[in-house]
């Protein structure tokens, strides 16, 4: 049977004798009677122990329900409290059922928010510049060994993608695939009755550009589908038809019963240390150069049901 | 009116005097009266000499029709001359004529050819490596001055986002947003019988390892819009309808009028120079921190209908 291009989820591939020695010098080894171990990232995942998992706490999920189903975001609420606390107000005055994705451009972002702006904002609604993270955060990152082509330093900052600065000690949410957003004004603030999602490439000039309020955990593939606008900058326009939100709900307002089950691996785990260099060095027969690297915005940040939920 | 996200294809911006300064020490410079310039992507091309686009010959032009449209396809048979030549075989044969898309893996590729082989290939398409280029391409490597996290050096070859080790004078395309791929055997060869089209972040681990053939320059959003499937790697599984293929033609086989005319911006031109610097320092009002850099694979390499053509 022929190969088929190499993939991010590849299904278990055993490592040839080469591999094996290279991939002995770190984590993972050979099993105890010297045979060869599969490295896929579905692997590691699977023999990964439950303590490198966490479950996004319920006030920090936001469930974006489309006809087509159920989009799980993570909101980053360390990062920017201000905007999740928007969210959460926006979400339980059911600001957004009834509104639309009325924005799809390919490579660039989905976008949704009410265009003209009839909908009551509730007071507790506070516009914010949160374009980098607190002081407090910069303890909190998780740093990368690779280099990077917009930040001096990229990683891992309460789970998510981010970038530091050493010598102001900013640290900010990058721009990758899934990453949420909240489209501002200008002069800049954002109060995350408009929001976005990416993808496409990394549009990494945005970075401390726009405030960044979290990620898509579950369902990006509903997203990333849509039919693109034919409008300016891929605004709906003519005959098509804004895509309708059902509903936006903080997870922790919702039945248990109908609630998504997830959860999402821990960026300081060993199963993510190894998955990193699973991803940096491409030992599977199939690689022939391995890069030896990783960008940031390539780094697979896994999530997924929650096992014992049985979903 | 409120401000929408800055995006890639943004209206006209006009510049604020601090930006208009700092816009004068490049090419654009400002108007004879002194004021301020637009400089939009769309301003630049739109104002953009018709010398510096080119018509990507009919034999490297690759349409593929689907019942939702025509995506184009530039073929690089200057970098990957067996492909393309295979490409053209394979094309003038009818190989891919009710074929289909059977992968959609998301934040990835896109994926058509013939699961079961039952094809006959023709007796002129050979089995190749060109993962990298032939030793003269890198006299037409036009290098970037942005790092990267991959490569020693990025910038163009052919007007194909690309990569340089200046150490062993190799050169080889690199796996951006829209490049088009001939999926391949291990041991290391590909025949063009089975491609593929980037959907997502650039995987720029491929690099090297594979053999890109070409980039869509029209249609892309109808590749990258299709349903994921569910299978493993996004292969299409159970009730899922593989996407067919209606034909793939070589455009120099194609009636004039069912053409598409279209033109392509040179890499080499002052319009495409202009355009980098304005994707690299961000003058529009709206960007409060602009990146001063580029990522290869986010530099636009626009392509149009062809004005004259009058479609």
């Amino acid at each position: 049977m022929r190969r088929i291009l190499a993939d991010r989820s590849a299904r278990a591939a055993v490592l040839g004798a080469r591999a094996a020695l290279a991939l002995a010098a770190f984590a993972l080894g050979l099993a105890e009677d010297g045979a060869a171990k599969p490295v896929t990232v579905a692997d590691l995942l699977a023999s990964s122990p439950t303590t490198d998992w966490r479950v996004p706490d319920p006030e920090d999920t936001l469930y974006m329900d489309l006809a087509r189903g159920r989009i799980v975001i993570e909101l980053a609420s360390r990062v920017a409290p201000q905007h999740a606390a928007n969210i959460r107000a926006l979400a339980r005055a059911h600001y957004f059922d009834g509104l639309a994705i009325v924005r799809v451009q390919d490579n660039y972002v989905v976008q949704w928010d009410d265009p003209e702006h009839r909908r009551p904002v509730p007071a507790a609604v506070r516009r914010s510049v949160e374009f980098t993270a607190a002081a407090a955060a910069e303890a909190r990152f998780e740093p990368l060994p690779d280099r990077d082509v917009y930040a001096p330093q990229v990683g891992f900052l309460d789970g998510f993608p981010a970038a530091r600065d050493p010598r102001s000690h900013l640290v900010w949410l990058a721009h990758c695939y899934g990453m949420v957003g909240a489209g501002r004004d200008d002069p800049p603030a954002s109060d995350g009755t408009e929001m976005y999602a990416v993808i496409g490439n990394a549009p990494r000039q945005l970075d401390r550009n726009v405030a960044l309020v979290g990620r898509v955990i579950k369902g990006m593939e509903l997203l990333s589908s849509l039919p693109r606008g034919s409008g300016e900058m891929g605004f709906y326009a003519g005959s098509e038809s804004a895509v309708p939100i059902r509903s936006m709900r903080i997870a922790a307002d919702v039945p248990d019963a109908q609630r998504t089950p997830i959860e999402v691996l821990r960026t300081d785990s060993a199963t993510f240390r190894a998955l990193l260099e699973q991803r940096r060095e491409r030992h599977e027969p199939w690689f022939k150069y391995s890069p030896d690297r990783i960008d940031l915005c390539n780094v697979p940040l896994p999530a997924r049901a929650i096992p014992s939920a049985g979903r």
